[in-house]
């Protein structure tokens, strides 16, 4: 028997799960980015032995909390950091909002990719700077940010580019030489990169994460690296995230508002996010195991399903399928109505896409997957 | 024996306490505003229930909470609320700085009382309007904002005045007259007020809590009320707030950035609000109790201390004191140095005065107050 369990069917309803409670409760849940698998054991232990205290007093950061995700970041991605560098935040989301204001002018342009994430381009709106979306381009089934979609929307006066690796969705994991071109793409054109990396520790292909701030000094002079533990380690409902700045006077605004609009952290979210530094790896390597099956299961599934068409899923565990070829003007319904809840594609401002999330047990996925098969050859008999 | 324990010293190090961490091991910490005791049961419980799940995903508010917000208000307060006049937050600090910025206009005045919580001040600052302090007046040995306070710093382009009740430092509790006084000076002068109301669970005297947005209608449509259950039941670490605002445009005004900048409140927040508004107040007559001999110590012990004055503390476990008559340039250093952590006065903008948080076991607080006695009586005899 596997040390850990991931094909064990948890009920979260009755848990006031955002993702199990939106729709019918005959419908499969294939949505918001949380997964329906237990956290690590170590994160059930560190909050047993925390609320048996039952004091939740006013809480600091654990002693050691930012040398403990510097040696992470050595271990995980051979990036060497200073303690310094970082600044604890409560979310990613949080942070690509107050960085689109505190770390630009007035008068600033902003690029953030599309599709993305919709906080990427959201933030960008309500900075209240003129954005662009730099359209991604589709190099070998990769969707990729490139100098040339960055060419197309760059203007004199951008001074923040929005980027996402592992991107989300679709997973593209960018190389090295990839993330040069942007970076280089970026000094030239004196632009701050905000790189949302929260799904670095997903990688499912071979290709490891590379940090876009650890290609070389100035590259990290010029980056604001966002990351978080709560997806790798599914805590999202108590996570917290931290900012890599090396340049000081991007920190210094970037940590503007923290502990005043920002509220700091919950005391729970920094012993979870502690916990799994110091012993969540060996769940990692078994989650990561669980989600590379799960996938194939996806890749199989989608070439047999007429019209619908799957990005290289190199991270993560959120596909990104087209549906342009699909006779329907929403897939996201024709979806649902057949049982399964995706994330429709204008979230990411992309129509005739979806995005779908496999961190689910299997039975659960392949009854999903049969619904969708199902949606579509009866949706192409109806338009026959 | 008592029900609800409060006389047990429990041992904060070791859980990253920020009021515990700070000094050596051998002060006794009261400043910051937590308490020394065990939350009330229902709180370990519904974790308990939680934490066995393990399942941490994004959650949404527990279903009926803004009702059970609705219901308890009515009971405590007997005051008439709907649903929809609710705003969920992650904590008053945050609310305090947004409503600072979004409820106002770039030429804005603000107003914020003197002394007063640091936050009240400072987000009237970090707003970058204009703001004044408006001091408050000593009635009976009572710290109160009058609208002769008012008037002294009110201009024609203020907009917002931020107020506290009960009050912190000091422990106000206002009367429906004086509520009366301080909302008509607004109504008449078309400004907003923002009554941060966090200590109205923890009301000592025989007096009410009167939520200043209870007195009529047009109050209410001139008010947001802050309000969480953190410190009533001591979950400050993993706590969330409301604010109650009947007036749609500064409802909506007040909410923008939740869920972005702002972060959504922690599910832990969550269900310890939702269990406290359940069952939490029996366990709060108890403390009430506690507090109330606490208070009585600590006034009998300030009543021989040569030099010391302390303000009628009618609300909250935070006594304000004047040290104005000890012959000491620093009286937080003099204590301190005596084995005393306080809040020093400059953090509400006000010299020669300190804070002392009395939510702590007998013993502690005894021999906290014979060291204060010792530190003011060597003091003099140094002085003579």
């Amino acid at each position: 028997m596997e040390k850990f369990n991931f094909d064990e069917k948890i009920n979260r309803f009755a848990t006031d799960s955002i993702k199990w409670d939106a729709y019918e409760d005959t419908v499969i849940p294939l949505w918001v980015a949380d997964m329906d698998f237990r956290s690590p054991p170590c994160i059930k232990e560190c909050f047993d032995t925390r609320i048996n205290h039952e004091v939740y007093g006013y809480t600091h950061q654990p002693k050691g909390f930012k040398e403990d995700i510097v040696q992470h970041l050595y271990e995980q991605y051979r990036w060497q950091v200073e303690p310094d560098w970082i600044v604890i935040m409560p979310s990613v989301v949080s942070a690509l909002y107050a960085i689109g204001k505190n770390c630009t002018s007035n008068q600033a342009h902003i690029i953030t990719p599309n599709p993305v994430y919709h906080h990427l381009r959201i933030a960008a709106e309500e900075s209240g700077r003129d954005y662009s979306e730099a359209k991604l381009e589709n190099i070998n089934n990769r969707l990729l940010l490139t100098s040339n979609s960055l060419e197309q929307v760059c203007k004199r006066n951008t001074e923040l580019l929005y980027f996402c690796n592992p991107h989300n969705p679709g997973g593209t994991v960018y190389s090295k030489n990839e993330l040069e071109k942007i970076i280089d793409f970026s000094i030239t054109n004196n632009i701050t990169i905000c790189s949302d990396e929260i799904h670095a520790g997903l990688v499912l292909d071979e290709s490891s994460h590379i940090p876009i701030a650890s290609i070389h000094e100035e590259a990290s002079n010029h980056t604001i690296t966002l990351m978080s533990l709560n997806k790798t380690y599914n805590f999202p409902g108590a996570g917290l995230a931290w900012a890599v700045i090396k340049n000081k006077e991007l920190r210094d605004k970037t940590a503007r508002g923290i502990g005043n609009i920002i509220p700091d952290p919950h005391l729970f979210s920094y012993i979870a996010t502690k916990s799994v530094l110091d012993h969540g790896n060996e769940w990692r390597i078994a989650l990561l195991n669980y989600l590379r099956q799960n996938r194939q299961l996806l890749i199989q599934a989608v070439k047999k399903m007429s019209g619908l068409h799957m990005y290289a899923m190199q991270a993560s565990y959120l596909g990104w399928l087209s549906c342009e070829h699909i006779d329907h003007i929403d897939p996201f319904k024709l979806f649902l109505e057949n049982g399964v809840a995706l994330q429709p594609g204008h979230m990411f401002n992309s129509k005739g896409h979806v995005r779908i999330n496999i961190a689910t047990p299997k039975s659960n996925l392949n009854e999903a997957l049969l619904r969708m098969s199902k949606a579509i050859s009866e949706n192409a008999r109806e338009n026959d």
